[in-house]
């Protein structure tokens, strides 16, 4: 009986929406605010990956008072309008794939992307995957008669130490409502949409994202990252070199939380070939490495890049498209680029997250910032 | 409002239940039965997947009359029982991947199954997987607390033609039915279970199985799979090399059903490692090479191989486990009859299926006997 | 002392260079002059990878007189000329890999192919590297100093069977030898270049070529295939569908030939990306199964295409360049002419090549025709 | 007429053994010895790859006086003794593949490694080859005959600021020199071997080594890692994460050096399956980027990894084999310590290399102590 289920998710979930906010909110900020960046190359006005022309990001979040069950959502990147008609190249790497990302054989074959992306917790992969095919029947009223049908590109990681992941209580319509509120600028980081129930570095994680702008003569392109980020035990945790999780022992969650996981996402404006996307992949894969993480074997460490330079048309009645090409030989600064953008899309989740008192009351502590203060200047690092 | 939507569908898969037989149902036979057999190892007892020990086959079915929306189903493969303690390894591969089987990423990193698989139709794939989870959640009632989640592995192919696929009939509680019935012995073949509305080489497909045991000397193994066939155009079809799709262009469907797709599934009890079993997966591929078709771009053809040789533990105390392993330099009649085997599991669902009157007075023809019978015949190739 | 083997290769191979030619020297005909032909598309003018303009084909033969022990040679395929500046698209796939194919990380890499293809025996592959890194350093004055460095790729089958293959005598100047004689039109098959020594089927093997063409409305593009033949065991055979090797069990070798392999080689002047010519290989993996060879453990099936279609530039000052892509949804009739195209490839090579006595007397027979005729006429197939 | 190319080099190459050290060599120490070491995991007795028992390394190297043409070598990593018939499982991995690493398909395809590992020059991957063959001739008289033929393991990176690398100095004969001196204990680092000619963040790089050893209750296994290292900008030097390129901007290169690569080569006797050292050697990418080198285009990043704990056997009679397998939830220590291992062979090798002047004058510095403890001292990072 799937109806009752869905009966108590919903008012368990509008339990949670209706809770008052905890009285003494701690503020904030992102890694910039603290007078710490990563690398040399400049961000884009909003250092989010929204700052590539035409990307959305939408959040649904399900974070009930602290203590209560429920904490988690579900976050939409739209890679454009009407992707379906209008598909971006794309490619997926897996660094260690103890997780999910739906939709691999088809990106890998076809070399395209033609849905939004959606993440969320491990158990409701499929009821977000029902929403996004909800939403695209919605709006292509031919898919499954005279148009071909769809397959959903969700993507998990484990948020069970601070959510009742059980109860699956991410619904198809909080998928459809994550697309919808997609929008372009400033990106909701931290304890937010499919970050609400994550852990990182035993610090609170979740959602992050950040940007970089190459020079003119490279082609001016900008490159965005938006991260779940789940992954990271404490010792590892490095910040710009820092071996930060080794200077801040304390604030530890009392039992161990589940293994890892962190979902990468990359948009570009650059004009990137579906081979090209996957070696982007592979440098999201490398920026990650800086931030420590050992990529356990119970992390899903999965990415996906997607170029929105070229417009895949859909059935089209043209033998061929014309598409322009980066050179090989060109694409350095996008490496370089896509390795510090990586590691500071990691940072603003940690940076960003706040302290969550999820299910059974377990806790996991915000990254403190006095103590990351401390710990940079003590290995001679710039900081606010 | 999916609530309602599942309980129109609910609605409309008990009418499609409810509905009378058709009057004159057509018997369908078997390859073999036909006096037709592919290559020269001799089959297990039910030339089924079902032959390697352990494996079961269970359909769940939504077979409306004859012109009516419904047609489509769920088949569950269960690799043993309580496969998640007791994991097989295993292994996937895409011969052209416009489908869809998730899981891909975690097979391929951990080199095993933990669950079931599931076959459905691509818009069912979302509901089919939370079946998954509530069956996995109902039997192991600590995941997500003190146990790991679970990552369902749901194939599909697009049965739009015959099947009013936007309504997604095939609930959760349908691939927990089919899960549940899974039983050892003989399978039910053609349009049946997840096969129930597919067409291949613009005949009726579905469901097919075979199996083939290799010699005492060669170690006694059995090899079983078990397809979905939805795939190829009818001039590509051979049977054992007979250019039977040339001969019969009779009985074609009125318009052209959408893209192909088939999902193939191998069992052994042979000692496969992880990287042998995507081998015999590469096999499979030639097999059904030897049916004609091509592999269309919207055909998702993918495979997967799991070998029941081995008791992966789940989180085991132990550092290692043994493993007994079959040396690659004795392989080869596990390729040959796999290779013959997956043709033969092809056919077997063309000469099972029976005609189908689906949505919209869509109809596809059963493979017809006696023009069958003809062909071969013409060819030089015994018949009974 | 390698001079010393260098000396004696040479002695060895001017011997067999001036050996008269065997005195009753049977004469062989490609399978469409048997009045078979596979498939329906039209070919190119000579039904050769060289239809596909810009492409050449150069055989170097060490073929010794009967008995004798150099049975070997040396095939360049030169996608181009001057395929260093003017790289083509690339990819390559391996169906089996007991086998090498050089360059394997850089061609999927960077998608692109910038050097000749050289196909000889397996422990030849170091001296033929070697002799396309000559070749290239005469070319291109500034490889290694200001210019990049190359990585040859060259791929192998084994001909031990009839080949002194320990004497590695095929040399660096062979190899230059084969690509300076490359040329269009005409290609010579069988028992010729790397195809000299081969074995197929048990029946003598080696180089076969054959070409396809799409219509205007699918863009008038020519596919080419080369293969290297070395596989398949004799019952196995199939010529379009008929089982040839069932019908010939006489005219065995009297011992066994080592295992296998096939070197596999496309040409298209259609507008393909790098992912779309992996999945163009994978067809011609499809095309190589209807021929009934199983790929054994000891096979090594690799396959490489590429495209003439766009000129990648070395080293350019810009950053990008145009590309024209085939659409994905317009790539079947690639796909379906390259798997006959493919499978008539192979049939020439058996066609053409000729009983080869070599290495210890070692004898393998050429394809007999009137038992060829026989057997297709057997099963209804049209024949001269 | 290459005889006259082998004499030239012969000579060049004697001229430059024969000629007289430099007269003030700076002497060299290991990173640990200068007080830093990377993670917390113990070293083996020798902190390099020999730490694994059986393993054996070996150099060649052709180093003229400063500022003649050759500077170059061979190194040869031997799995262990007659490793043609005890074969290691195996795995390949890529970075990023402006590289060669040859038999990339046979070792994917089989699992296994089964020839020593020799690491070279691009050019000189063809002679070296061939010396592999001749070796492997030599002791495997069968070898072509009665037994399979070998496709070497050659990898290289490219020397071609330091070393006349059209000369292909490195010749058969010394790659079989570099397998035969091959030996357990302390393994020469630096510019040696291999090393002799590469540039890594602009410092003199070349061969490193270090191991790790896992608890008791983690197995007790070891890892030895050995690299050959070219890659990588100045800017991007880290070591332990301190910028140490940022802080010497000094000793640069006159003229820049070709674009990097780095082969990545780990050993263990913990007995993983072939996809689980395929998981291994996704870490070695991740210790990589602990460095801070990026993975420039022009840069082939290529890692195999191999254990030693289970012996293949060669065309064995028996059907199967017993296999030890580390169950995949107990990986995490040797990922870990996999990580900490790559960072320092790669520190290893900027701290053992030697100022050299190259062809033409070119001169790459070492990395130059003073200034590195300096750098280390500013971060408050520990330092002798």
């Amino acid at each position: 009986m799937p109806n009752l289920r869905y009966v108590v998710a919903l008012a368990l979930a509008s339990l949670a929406l209706a809770a008052p906010a905890p009285a003494a909110e701690e503020a904030r900020m992102r890694l910039r605010d603290l007078g710490i960046s990563i690398g040399h190359y400049p961000t884009g006005k909003f250092n989010a990956i929204t700052d590539v022309a035409g990307v959305k990001v939408g959040h649904h979040t399900l974070a009930g008072p602290p203590g209560t069950p429920i904490h988690t959502g579900v976050t939409a990147i739209v890679p454009r309008d009407d992707v379906w008609n209008k598909k971006v190249f794309a490619s997926q790497f897996r660094l260690n794939g103890n997780g999910e990302m739906t939709a691999a054989h088809w990106i890998e074959e076809a070399g395209w992307l033609e849905t939004p992306i959606l993440l969320t917790d491990t158990l409701s992969i499929p009821q977000v995957s029902d929403g996004v095919v909800t939403w695209m029947e919605n709006h292509y009223p031919d898919m499954g008669l005279g148009d071909d049908v769809v397959i959903p590109c969700v993507a998990e990681c484990d948020d069970s130490f601070l959510n009742d992941q059980r109860g699956r209580h991410n619904l198809g319509a909080h998928a459809m409502t994550a697309i919808e509120q997609a929008k372009s600028g400033p990106v909701a980081e931290g304890a937010v949409g499919a970050g609400t129930g994550m852990t990182s570095f035993r610090f609170k994680g979740g959602i992050g994202t950040s940007s970089r702008m190459v020079s003119k003569e490279d082609g001016g392109y900008t490159i965005g990252i938006l991260v779940n980020c789940n992954m990271g035990t404490r010792g590892d945790l490095r910040i710009d070199g820092v071996p930060v999780g080794q200077e801040i022992p304390q604030l530890m969650p009392k039992s161990k939380p589940s293994e890892g996981s962190i979902i990468m996402v990359l948009a570009t404006d650059a004009p990137l070939l579906p081979h090209q996307l996957n070696r982007m992949c592979r440098r999201m894969a490398m920026g990650l490495a800086r931030t420590g993480t050992t990529a356990h074997h119970g992390s899903g460490d999965i990415a996906i890049a997607f170029s929105t330079a070229t417009v895949v048309p859909h059935y089209p009645k043209e033998l061929t498209m014309p598409v322009n090409a980066i050179n090989n030989t060109h694409l350095d600064p996008l490496f370089d680029a896509t390795i510090e953008c990586m590691e500071e899309a990691v940072d603003n989740a940690l940076c960003m997250a706040k302290t969550t008192v999820g299910r059974d009351g377990n806790t996991v502590y915000a990254l403190p910032y006095p103590e990351l203060r401390k710990a940079m200047r003590k290995h001679g690092h710039p900081v606010k």
